[in-house]
C-alpha cells in the first residue's frame, strides 16, 4: 500500500469523464469555450475579479507567478525547505532570469513576519546587495501545516509595508482550506496574496493546475511568458476541462476532505510519534529504522524523510479501510 | 467545417482509451513502467539506440533540443518562416538563454546546404559575431513540403563539416514520412539528424510529444532542463501512454495517412491554384478575397495566409465525405 | 598609416591629464565627487533633467539601454547591419534575457518610419509572436550617415504612436552632431529619444562611455543591472574623469570636428568612388582589389568592407598632413 | 584618515606611467602587443601554461570563471558570506543564467572539505534538486584569512573527487600570497584550482583584473562570454598595461606587503580585540559603539561590520606613519 506521495495517485473519475466529454473540436490554445470560462468561474469562487490560467505543473504555476512579481535583479523570500528551493531544479531561477531565493527559517516550513524580517532586515539598500521583491509561502506547508487567514494576513501586511509581491504555493491549497474551514477569499487576496498556485494534480487531477492572479494586470505579461516557456497547449481545453470538472459539485473539496480524513486517522494512531500536528494530508512520524523496516515488511510504502523520521501521505482515493491496517500497525509498533 | 489547423482536432480514441487504462497508481514523474519503456520502444522504431523523452508541447520539444545543441553565445540557423522563429514567442531564446536565430531563405520554407551556407559563410570567425552552433529544419515544412532523406542528408553533411548540431522539428513528421514512404531511420539519424521533435499532438494526441535524441548523451542534461522548465509532470504516465498508444498498431501512420489523403483530395481539386505541391496535410491555395469569402459562406473555415492565398489543413479525423464538399466548392470557384 | 578604425586610436591628452588629476582617494563606485556630478553636467548639456551613468564600453551602454526598454519576451527593431546585431556577440540578448532583434532595412544602415513599420506591421498581436518593445537606431550610422533631428523625430513619433521605447546608439554621436550643427537636445529627447549611448571612446576617450536616460526613472533599475553585469568599477572616478575632461572646453566637439574634417578631405579626393555621402568620420569607397592592394602598398591600412568596397575611418588625432598623402593616392588611382 | 576599504585607494605610480606609455596606436580589443603578451607573462609567473584575460572588475572575473565551470542548471558552493553571494548584486546568477549558490559555513568565511561536504552530501542525485558543479573560495577571505596551500589542496581534492570545478576569488590574492610566502603555483593549480580571479585593483591598479585559467581550454568560450557581456574594451591595451606594470619588478608583491604590514601594525595594537588573526590587510576589531565613535572623533574612517565589531582595511599606499596614530588610538581605548 502506497503512502509515498499524493503526486502519483490515480485521476478522479470526474476528470476522466470531462476529458472524454471535451473530446470534440474547439478553438486551439486557450480560445476554446472551456478555457474562456475560467476567469469567471474562479472569480465566482474567490468572490473577486481574478485572472485564471491553466498550466500543466505546479512548478510552472509557481515560477510564472514569481516571474510576474520579481525582476531578474531581485529576490524572493521563501522558507529554506520550500518546494521552490528544494525540489524545482532551479526553475524559479530559470523563469525569473536569475533572481535569488532568500532563505528564511521557521518550524514546520512555516514563515512568519518575524522570520521574514530577520532574513531581509540586514540587507543594505544599495546596488551591491540583491533586494527582495516578493515573498512566497506554501499553504499547506511542506510539513502539512496550514497557515490560517490571520497568519497569511500578517505576512501580507509585511509584504505591503515593504512593497513586496506575495505568492502562495497552493499545491495542497484544498487540503489547507478544508482543514481551516474558511473561504478561498479569506485565505488569499483578503489576506494580501497577489498570486496563487492552485493545485489540482495532487488532489485528483491529471495534468492541470490553476494559476490565479488577484491583481489581474499581472496576467498580461504572464500570457506571453506561458507561451514562451512552451506551456501553451494547442489543445488547452483538456486542461480547462480538468479544472472545471473538479470545481463542479465541489469535487476538489470532497477529494481534499477524503485525504485529510485519512491522515487524521493515522494521526490518532500515531499519538506521541507525531512530529507536527496533522492539518492536511501529510503525517510526519518519529520511527526508528527498525520500526520503518517493520512497517515496510507489512507492505506499507513511504518516504524516509530524515533519520528517525518518516513521511506518510494520503491521497484523495485512499479509502479508510485501506488506511486502517497502517493505523493498526503504527499503534502496534 | 474546420480546415483551420490540425492543432485543435479531437483526440483519437486509442489515446483516450490509453489514458483510461493508465489510470491506476504508478511511480511519479518518469519512473513509471510506461515512461521507462519509451527508450526501448523508440529505439526499435528508429533501429538504433535513442533516448526518448515525453514533453507536453512541440515548442518544448524544439527548445529543449536547441538548448542541447547550442550554447547561449551561439546561434541556430533556421528558415525565416520556421515555427521556432515565427510562432514560439521567443521560446528558443528563453531555453537557450539568448542564442540567436540566423534566418535563411528557401522556397516553401525549405532550407538547402546552399541557402544555409549563404547565411553563415559571411560570419567572421571572431568573438564579435555570433557563431552558428546548430541547424534546425522543419519536416514537413511550414508549407507542407517534405524533405526527402537525400535532402536531409545533404544538410546533415554540411552540419557535420561545419561542426554544427542538427535538429528536426517534426511537428508533422508522420505526415512527411508517409508521403516519402521511407523509414524513420532514413529520414533522421542516417541523414545526420541529432535530435527530433516527434509530433503526436497534431496527429491525434492530446498533450504528449516525443523528444528523440540520436546522440543519447544529449539527453543527460536535458533531463535537468526539462524539470527546470516546469515540464516534468508528476503523473508522467499519462503522457507516455499517449505516445505508446499511437505507436501501437501504427495508429500514428494511419492517422497521418488519413490526413494526407484528405489533403491530396483537395489538391486534385485545386489544380493550378496550388501554391506548393501537397506532400503532407496542408494545402496552400491562391484565392482572391472574394473567393475566400465564397468558401466561407459555404461554411468552410480556414486561415488567410497572405493576400490572395489561403491555407487549408486536414486533420487525422476528417473523413473523405466531409472534405469532398470543399473539393467541389474549390472546383466550382 | 592606419585608417582601419577609430576604436583603437590613442587617448587625447586631456583624458590622460584628468586620470592623473583624479589619482587621489575618493569614495568607491559612483559615490565620488566626479561621478556624482555627471547628472548635473549632462543635464546642462542636454537642457533637461537627465540621468547620466558611466559605463566602460559602447556595448554595455547599448545593452543596458535596451534592457531598460525591452522585456525578455519582447523585441527591439534595428537595422540588419546595426552594431547591436552584427558586432556585439549577442550582448543584447544576454542583457535582455533573450529579447529578439527584429531586422529592418534601409540604405546606409538608416531606418525610416516606413522601413520600421514594414518590419513590424505584419506581426500578429497575439502571444505566439514576439512583440516589438523598442526601436534602436545608430547615429551616425554604421556607414557614417547622420540622422537629422527631423529624421529622428519622425521615428520618435512612430515609437510614441506604437508605445515603443526609443534608443540611440551614439558611438559616433559627436561626429553626427558636429556635421548637423544642431543641439544635443534637438537630436535626442526633443525628437523622442528615451536613452542615448553617448560615445567617448572612439572620440579620444580611454574606457568610459556615458549612458544617458532622458526618462530619468529608467535609470533606477539600470543601476542594479550595471552592478549585476560586473560593470560597476570600484574606482569609478577614473571613468567619470574621462567624460568630464572631454566635456570641459568642448574637447569632445573639437575631436569630432577634427575627425570629420579628415574624412571630408578624403571625400573630396574620392569623388565618384564614394558609396555614401560622408557625414561623419567614415569614408566608404569603391575600390577594386588591385586598387586596394596599391593603397596598401603605399602604407595605408584599412578595412575591406565588401567586395569592391573599402572603409576608411579617421580618428580624432589624425592631422590633415597625415591624411593628404592618402587623398593624393586615391586621386591617383 | 580612511580605513574604510582598499577598493578606492589611489592608483600606484607605475600604473599611471604605464597608461601614459601605452598611449600610442595599436590594434583594437585584445589584439595589441600588450594583451597578446599576457598568456606568456602569467604562464611564467605560475610555472605552467595558463590563459590570462584582462577584465575590468573583480565581479566580472569571478562571474566569467563561474560561467566557465557551471551550467545554468547547476550550482556553485560558496561561503554564505562570500563576496559572490553578498556583494555582487546577483551577477553570478546573471552570468551563469541562473545557477544557484549553495551556501556553506565556516569560521572567518573559510570553507573546509567538511563544511562543503556537509552542504552538498544531502542533495539527492535526481533531477529535482540542483546539483553542485563548482566550488568557489575567496583567498584571502572576506575576513582577511589566508588559505594555505595545504588547505586549498584539501578542497581541491574534494572537488576532483566529486567532479566539481574549483574557482578562487583572489581579489586579495597578493595579500594572501605574501603572508603565506609560497609560490603562486602552490597556492593555485598545484592545489587543484581551475580558475583564479587575480585581483589588481585593490592592490594599486585602476580598472584591470586578470582572469587566469589553469585549464586553458576553459578560456575558449570565455572569450565569447567576455565580449557578450560588454567587457571587451576596444582599447584593451590600457588594461593589459596595468597588469604588466604591476608584474614588472614585483610591484604587486611590494604593494601587498606594504598593506599587510600596515595591518600587522594595527593587529599588534589591537591585542585581545582582534576577532580574527590578521593574515592580510584587513583587521576586524571588537569595539563598542562608544569606542567606534571615539575613533571616528579622532578622524579615522572605517566600516561598522556588525554590532560591536569594526573593520579596518589598509591600502597599498598607506604609510606606517599614517597608521601609527590609529594604532595608538586603539591601544588607548
Amino acid at each position: 500500500m502506497r503512502f509515498f506521495s499524493d503526486n502519483a495517485a490515480a485521476v478522479c473519475p470526474e476528470v476522466i469523464a470531462a476529458l472524454t466529454a471535451a473530446n470534440t473540436l474547439d478553438t486551439a490554445y486557450d480560445g476554446d469555450a472551456l478555457s474562456r470560462s475560467l476567469d469567471a468561474r474562479f472569480s465566482d469562487l474567490f468572490e473577486t475579479d481574478v485572472r485564471a490560467l491553466w498550466v500543466p505543473t505546479g512548478t510552472a504555476a509557481n515560477c510564472l507567478a514569481l516571474a510576474a512579481l520579481t525582476q531578474p535583479h531581485g529576490a524572493v523570500v521563501c522558507h529554506h525547505e520550500a518546494h521552490i528551493q528544494q525540489d524545482e531544479a532551479g526553475a524559479p531561477e530559470f523563469y525569473t532570469h536569475g533572481a535569488k531565493l532568500l532563505l528564511a527559517d521557521g518550524e514546520g516550513a512555516k514563515l512568519t513576519p518575524q522570520t521574514i524580517a530577520a532574513r531581509i532586515d540586514g540587507i543594505r539598500d544599495d546596488v551591491h546587495q540583491v533586494q527582495p521583491h516578493a515573498i512566497s509561502i506554501t499553504n499547506a506547508t511542506e510539513y502539512g501545516l496550514a497557515y490560517a487567514p490571520v497568519e497569511v494576513a500578517a505576512i501580507g501586511a509585511l509584504a505591503k509595508e515593504r512593497g513586496l509581491g506575495f505568492h502562495m504555493d497552493g499545491a495542497r491549497f484544498a487540503n489547507a482550506l478544508v482543514h481551516l474551514n474558511c473561504s478561498p477569499a479569506d485565505l488569499t487576496w483578503r489576506a494580501g496574496v497577489d498570486a496563487l498556485s492552485f493545485g489540482f494534480v495532487k488532489n485528483g487531477g491529471m495534468n492541470a493546475e490553476a494559476l490565479i492572479f488577484f491583481r489581474p494586470e499581472l496576467a498580461d505579461a504572464t500570457l506571453y511568458r506561458r507561451k514562451r516557456a512552451g506551456l501553451l497547449f494547442s489543445k488547452g481545453r483538456y486542461l480547462a476541462a480538468q479544472l472545471l470538472a473538479m470545481l463542479d459539485g465541489d469535487v476538489w473539496l470532497r477529494n481534499a476532505r477524503a485525504a485529510n480524513e485519512g491522515a487524521a486517522l493515522l494521526a490518532r494512531a500515531a499519538g506521541d510519534r507525531l512530529v507536527y500536528p496533522v492539518e492536511a494530508n501529510e503525517v510526519f512520524l518519529k520511527a526508528s529504522a527498525e520500526e520503518a523496516a517493520k512497517l515496510r515488511g507489512l507492505g506499507f510504502d513511504f518516504y524516509d524523510w530524515a533519520p528517525g523520521e518518516i513521511r506518510l501521505v494520503i491521497s484523495w482515493d485512499q479509502a479508510a479501510e485501506t488506511i486502517r491496517p497502517l493505523a493498526e500497525a503504527i499503534r502496534a509498533l
